[in-house]
């Protein structure tokens, strides 16, 4: 049980603030780390890359290059003051900023007058085994897409080598692409994860078939909560990228839904991968409640066949044991006519032959029921 | 057990009214109680309060403040006279009347020719943790708002302090708007509850790791109706916001239109959270049952382990406790020649060291089986 | 048990008529009673009623009262020639009256071209408690409404009593009300028979928690039943009632859909009021299956705490009564040297110190892991 | 069980031909029995019938009637040239005349540019109460309407006597009529069979309440089979007769559609009752199941009151049965000191009556712990 | 067991590639095979072939036959630049070409500007009884329709002889029948597995009626996940087939698409006996656990029956077996007056009687309460 799943608990954070604030309000997460900033300024030929802990970064970039496309990727919510920033530099909703920090968004797709906004779930495993969920948003205004993550873990090394490699589309593409790009990243983790419960699947599957154990039906459960969570965060996703594909909004242009199409192709294999592991998880549960009545059956079958036996033998052995016996009043002796058996001199051999037989009818009547063939 | 939710009884009160009775007649619920009147009329600059007992209250506050909005709370059912004057003063149609008395209806949002109508369930807990499900509607008419409560608690503080304050778009965005910011906070509260209902679910998960007992499946029940019971009221709320993102009457504005979006992603994710609960109260009561029967099987183990090996020892012990003899014609002595192990000198060693090598042979084979070991 | 529902028999009578009957052949059911007929004539004046058995009550005063609203209430559907005349008389097509003694009829509105056919389900309790499920079916044409009831049981009183009183709409709002009057008034009656069967569920749900007996078991499957068959008639109804709502026959007037709106409400209230008990009745279905099986283990706990427990003892006071000896060969006297333990002068207490020491360890070890609590 | 349903095969035939076929190839049914022909010509004035088994028949009646609405009624398919004939007199698609031989068509209404083709199954018991599932199909065109059935069997005897008696629309209303009038006959056979069905749940559901066995379980496991055989002839029929009443076709004039849409209702109703039936057959299951398991219990709970009352009996009659015993070393003599109470001189009796009130106890502690009374 | 299918595995091949690999790269799975290339050329006329390892045999044939319809088939994926060859020739998108190799493809048909790209699963057993869920691809442009295929197994012989012999369209009517062609011969595949499947169902429930083993449910799991394997399938290919039918691409013309709505058919057959198939499935796992659980209860009602006989009858013998005995104080001997009824004459077969009628009158209880009659 070394690489089992974690147990998920219910409220691992609450959604932050309290009952009836002001919609539009940016609260912080207890437990969000310090915002790092690191901007790639590309086109073609160039790729700009600037790091740092200020919203001062951002803008000196976006003054150097002002004909890039900028990808801002900020790692960490820890900073409403950074949020409020480029809120008021983009000109940005209240209600998207308070979005962006609320970190128990579903998966959307929102558009606005001159920007866009998504948000994804970035579900992934610790090494501990342990499932992440975290929430991924995006802003995308002309040529500038702002992401922001919830820490500061490294999740999309694949799309920055890309963009340094400056193969395929993604250089030239525009912001649009790079939405899309980050977002298909998020859905092959999807694959990914999936072929690790996959696995997993098989293993207690393993299990269920020599000695099953209370621990199959707890991991089973883990692993169809977990196939729960992935559902809960991969069904908005397509409908997110379906309303992606709907959009007349400039930023998302036809090539890059040539592309969303493809991913949203994939959204659809996750799904279908996901029901299967699901049902999958059910038959599991169905076997391993089977086989556990099944040797139970085994069980009781071994006591019923063993007492069945022995009961009339101990009967009969008890009926020999009794003490009947008649005293001669005149001699004041035991005399041998009251259980004549127990005086007949080979009593002992016939009864002990009469129980053999006994015993040996029964063994063939069970035999003849089929109670010694395996359930 | 002390903090676990209240039984749900099925039929707290009833409809009120007699079958057949005329459609648009105010049937006051017979435990409700007297009205409580709260006039809040603001506008950007200043908030005047106002409460009472009587309609006049509301008169005077429309006389004197002709261009502020005014919020008229109404807290208690128990006058139908006000009510009536209420349909008066604003022209509503006797059916809108029934349906604020009528206090089962499901949430919605009716459109008439001048004035809206909506109905939201209030949830919450008492101290006691019952589950209380109240009755909000809100009627809306130009620049006035005025909700019904069936009960004096105090459960739109938050929205009573951000008006005090000023801050944000509530004092100057009209009936429309606090008509969202009032189902915004009926919203925040089911987070609260799933909240505790999601802590509560790790408890009695955690119970089930350790002794499973009868009262984990009355608790995962009466959690699961719960859950039954906020749907039943979520479920609807989203087709009501739903219609009043789709009206095209004035009082619902753009503006109110975005903030209402928002409030429909609330409902998404409460209904998102529910269904995920109530798919974990079911795993929870199939964990719950296989418990029950695992330890069912272990009692049943040691019954058949201990039985089974001592079933043929107590046979052969009750053998040797017969009483076959042979009684001597001539001495009328008992003869040793009959049960002839009975006189070996080491006969009972003999006997007592076999029933201990059919003892652990029976241990061997038991474990080969795989039976020590936890099903 | 006395008030519990009655077991509902599948096939109580069958649909009238052989395979490959002409259709529109008006077939009248075996046990069919002879019409009873009432015609209410009314108009914001005055209302007359006039009762009797042929059609010719209906004519007459159809003449006297030429610009009356009429409602024709028909109990009883033993009478061919009556529904023919009616039909000629409004020159209905033969197929809607077939429907109208096809009593099997689901709920449904068809509108012709100048008339329009409306048929409901009576859902009603016998005072045996017996589930009636009759069909009610309306003709609506100008100012005239005929109904169609199966017996002659009077259902309609409150409507009746609300034309007398002439308060309301009823007396001025034309046949298309009339027709929702009725419609409303059947609607109520769900809600009456939904309040009982609430009642009942609690009923059920408390001696659940008592000890639990396999009229539970019973019992629900009949409000199950029950319940199927009401959603069976309610559902229907719902779609018949939107029908009405989306119609463009000037008999469903504006006015009159208002009210419809309302009665659609209703049907939902029902639909979610049937659909919540279904659920509850699974629930306890389950916890009845769960409490059987706990009560079941407890017993085969005592069973197997009292056997494990007394099996080794007997086992010991068995091999104490074995009848191994040494005859002295000499003496022909039964020696104490060959189960020595039995010739120690206080033997007979060690052993039953010893059974009584091995006997309380068994206890402590089930009481350790926990067999004596609950479960 | 005389009457009970015969069990189902899944593959009782297969699909005709092979992988890869051509399609539009007419592959005979191996076990098709040569076609039966009948023409029913007719008009409103008179009906001219005439059998035979060559094509030539048919078109003898075409010459001789011009004028008349033709009915070519062929029972069997063992005959391609036959099919083929067809195809080529009326000129159809061999895609439609591939599907009259392939005889596991679902129901289906197939528009062509100048004729109709149309699809049902003919479900029906056989005398032996095997359910027999064939397949219908009708060719329509101008005035005639051709009619494929598998067998020889009669199935339209009803439409036939309503032809020969030349009521009703049936010889006036062209050939689209005839072709309602047929599916309306094979879908009054489904009310027939349900109601068989229907008895049968109420015999089976009354031998629920009496002595449970397992033909219960076999026997509602076929009622489920045959209800999912008739949902998957009659969810498809449902469809079908929608696509005739959307149809613009003229073969399908508006009185024609008048009378479908009854047979649309008709079907609506059956789909309900075999909804109903299998939900009844689902809870006839959970309470068989739930039978057994009480009937288990029941005898669980003998033995466990039997054992447990014996258990500490038989143990103490075995403390009483070892042979502890002093010898007096000088007499050689068993001592009576050193199982006291055996030498009790009514120690007998108060053994018996300990046993006797140890047994009373424990039935009283039974009795309170409400062992005795029925699960 | 010899034929039963083999067992799923979840996670046989991944997907190829890396987390956030470029979208069009072509990534070739391990394991695929060098590709054979064959070339059909056909008109109404002619038929020429060719094959060959390298892209040059299908220049060569264009070139040859300029007006002919091109069937290129290439079996084996094993060769990157074979691919990109082709997408190059025919200006192919990088996606598209991705998805070729991508082998994990739910059934999809993708429009492009002026090319068709279609994915199927080519379902199949191998000889082994293992399921076999390939990828099949086709691009359809102009008159050239190039497949590819997983393996080099021949799975279109069908379809290549009816190309030979030139009977029925296949050679007259383009590249767009020619897909269908081959899409409908996979369908064909579906009917023959679920023929085998349906037979396996018949033979596996024939042996649910004799000797219930753990087999029974081992292979009903991998029948109901076969079953999940093929509606994973087909359920995109019917969407598949109704995209084909509803594009505007000439290449696809009305005469194809009636051959198509052929095919959606096939598709709901295959979908619909699925469907029936998997209720078949539950069902049988319902009746095995049933009579898992029935022959429990068999085995324990003998356990019961025999011990419940036995136990009070061992404990009169066990009584009888007690040493309670009066030793006379004067002369040492051991006097009857004790346990009486040991000295009486014919004690024993007293007892022995007594012994009977108790045994018997617990068979006749036993008899009454239906104990001996079979669950």
């Amino acid at each position: 049980m070394n690489h089992s799943i974690k147990r998920i608990r219910y409220n691992p954070r609450r959604k932050a603030g309290n009952i009836g604030d002001s919609p539009g309000a940016i609260i912080i997460p207890e437990d969000a780390v310090k915002p790092l900033i690191c901007v790639f300024s590309y086109n073609a030929k160039e790729l700009v890359t600037n790091e740092g802990k200020s919203i001062k970064v951002v803008l000196d970039q976006f003054k150097k290059c002002p004909d890039h496309t900028h990808w801002v990727q900020i790692r960490g919510l820890g900073d409403a003051g950074l949020i409020e920033d480029i809120g008021a530099i983009l000109t940005i909703n209240p209600l998207v900023l308070e979005d962006i920090t609320n970190i128990h968004q579903r998966p959307k797709f929102d558009e606005y007058d001159d920007y866009l906004f998504a948000v994804s779930r970035m579900i992934n495993f610790t090494k501990d085994y342990e499932l992440v969920n975290n929430q991924f948003s995006a802003l995308v205004k002309d040529n500038v897409i702002i992401t922001f993550e919830e820490t500061h873990e490294e999740y999309f090394e694949a799309v920055k080598n890309r963009l340094a490699s400056g193969k395929g589309a993604i250089r030239t593409a525009g912001a649009g692409y790079m939405c899309y790009a980050l977002t298909d990243t998020i859905l092959d983790r999807y694959f990914a994860l999936l072929a690790k419960l996959g696995d997993q699947l098989d293993t207690v599957e393993d299990r269920l078939y020599g000695n099953v154990d209370k621990s199959i039906m707890f991991e089973t459960q883990q692993l169809k909560r977990t196939l729960i969570v992935l559902r809960r965060s991969c069904w908005p996703e397509r409908d997110k990228i379906n309303d992606m594909l709907r959009t007349e909004n400039s930023l998302i242009n036809p090539e890059v839904k040539l592309f969303l199409k493809d991913a949203y192709d994939h959204c659809i294999q996750i799904m279908d991968l996901i029901e299967s592991y699901k049902e999958i998880t059910s038959s599991i549960m169905d076997i391993y409640l089977s086989m556990v009545s099944n040797r139970m059956n085994e069980i009781m079958k071994v006591l019923t066949i063993i007492s069945v036996i022995f009961i009339p033998l101990t009967f009969i052995a008890g009926v020999y044991g009794m003490n009947f016996s008649r005293v001669d009043p005149v001699t004041n002796k035991v005399m041998p006519d009251n259980l004549p058996e127990l005086y007949n001199p080979h009593g002992y051999f016939y009864a002990l032959g009469g129980m053999f037989v006994i015993g040996i009818i029964q063994v063939i009547i069970f035999w003849r029921k089929g109670w010694f063939s395996k359930l």
